[in-house]
């Protein structure tokens, strides 16, 4: 277990951020800390969860994160320095189509729920005919508090982290954050077993998965945006057999991003016999938005990325 | 040479689209053609070119394009199928910051120049104190002439492709573009050495590159949008040493890109003692604009991946 020196349980979740929540730990900068994690549901949905449940999920308590931690002597102006260590999969994880959220939500207005026990030893995971889904772990909320007073909801990312979703936030990688506030006032959860970037039907393979980080401080980093650094490739889980790729063509990014993953869909649903709905969750935990070109005015090109390996 | 069957040599090639120019060649469906390609100035820079020229540089000209084919049987809503076979690189190149164009035009205002003379069998190219970019050709321009009657410009990519500078065009991929007018009336162009997704600074390597297709019909695909499928990974040239990746996040897709590329040239500057418009342009031939996150409303994630392998 890398020799951490702290626990934190998951009885410690918060939801939304506010500087003023106490934190339950406090550290010296350097020091490793294993994050017991709740799904993104705060438990709402379990291994028997039916669609009627997603569809009544309360939205006040998505998203919870363990935390905050107060980590000495960090300083508004300083970074946050992650070492992201390593996940403990816990063999359970779903995926939701919840109504009004997501990409395309207009399309896809019911309720849709997916159960996934995969193997905690990461063989790529089985998703109805013939899918398998390269998995890869990584935590979507991780972040630390804003400046500005009061409570802030979870879901939007913002320059101090938070639900950024990024998925390349896996095992070996260094994220750096803006710090705000005295103590930097750290939370991570939201874990994924898998996701393709955009996250487009809004939810990734969540499920609770623990978290070992090694968190330091860069004095004077002054970071307008979080960046991280990868020690190799981010794609190598996905990329062996190649892609399918669709586009979307046009004047605004939303937009192209819009109709390129309705052209997958639809490819999807033509080649594999996959249900619009069925193939629109699939793209969420395993295919990637592209910007191809942003300079060629008036239009830009937007590439959805889907991995052949999934299907093969 | 590929036993392809057609030459179209460099005098053949055009400057926008407009369904009513004459096609140089007539082909069956399934024939091979050898495109040889004029750089994107249209041959207003050379190897000794400065950036005076560049700032006079006529934009009614640029982006010349070699056709168009007229391929027997295709009809509008077919799809021609484009099998990618192979590049020839000429070893000159070049990369400009063109003023008015760019993501950033309104941060880079001058005109910049920079002259490439790579190896032809295409070893990492040198740029500056240190950098080493990886080399793989595609064509920038590829597409069929629109419906709508008259010209149009060359420069903005439409649902029938052309100027859509996706960087994954490589040899051995299959593009797939819908066709408007009987014969689809096919031309490829702008070829680059190499590029990033999303061309930041408005050009890549700019470099003429002989190009040979296989040109097919599918006969009622009823396509929207182009589509490519790639035999294999499609960044394994770049991501071998891993990333450094600067985000972008907020309400709207394109300020996000834009802050993410003027975060990368500001680490680059920072760590590795580049000019800021000499980052950009290095940014605009080797990194990757992604779209880490869709639907955390209301803010999303841009991300920018810089491959550490050009700086190691």
């Amino acid at each position: 277990m890398h020799g951490h020196r702290h626990t934190i349980h998951k009885d410690h979740i918060h939801h939304g951020w506010n500087n003023a929540f106490a934190p339950c730990l406090k550290i010296a900068p350097g020091e490793v800390v294993h994050f017991e994690t709740v799904d993104a549901s705060s438990g709402q949905l379990s291994r028997t969860s039916t669609e009627a449940d997603l569809a009544k999920l309360d939205l006040a308590f998505v998203n919870p994160v363990t935390g905050p931690i107060f980590v000495d002597g960090a300083k508004p102006g300083d970074a946050l320095k992650i070492s992201i260590l390593s996940f403990s999969p816990s063999g359970w994880g779903w995926t939701g189509n919840i109504p009004g959220f997501g990409l395309l939500a207009d399309q896809f207005p019911d309720a849709k729920l997916h159960h996934w026990n995969y193997d905690p030893g990461l063989k790529p995971a089985m998703y109805g005919p013939g899918g398998k889904v390269p998995l890869r772990p990584f935590a979507g909320t991780i972040g630390v508090a804003p400046a500005a007073p009061g409570l802030h909801s979870i879901v939007p990312p913002r320059n101090v982290g938070g639900n950024m979703d990024v998925r390349d936030l896996f095992a070996g990688v260094e994220l750096y954050l803006p710090i705000e506030v005295d103590g930097a006032l750290f939370s991570v959860g939201d874990t994924h077993a898998a996701q393709g970037d955009g996250e487009v039907c809004g939810t990734a393979i969540e499920s609770p998965i623990d978290v070992v980080l090694k968190i330091d401080v860069v004095k004077g980093a002054n970071l307008r945006m979080p960046r991280y650094v990868t020690p190799g490739p981010v794609s190598d889980h996905f990329d062996k057999a190649g892609y399918e790729v669709t586009t979307g063509i046009g004047a605004d990014l939303m937009a192209g991003a819009r109709m390129a993953v309705s052209e997958m869909i639809e490819l999807l649903c033509r080649r594999f016999g996959y249900s619009a709905i069925d193939a629109y969750m699939l793209c969420s935990v395993c295919a990637d938005l592209r910007i191809s070109s942003i300079v060629d005015v008036p239009n830009w090109v937007v590439s959805f990325y889907f991995p052949r390996i999934v299907l093969e």
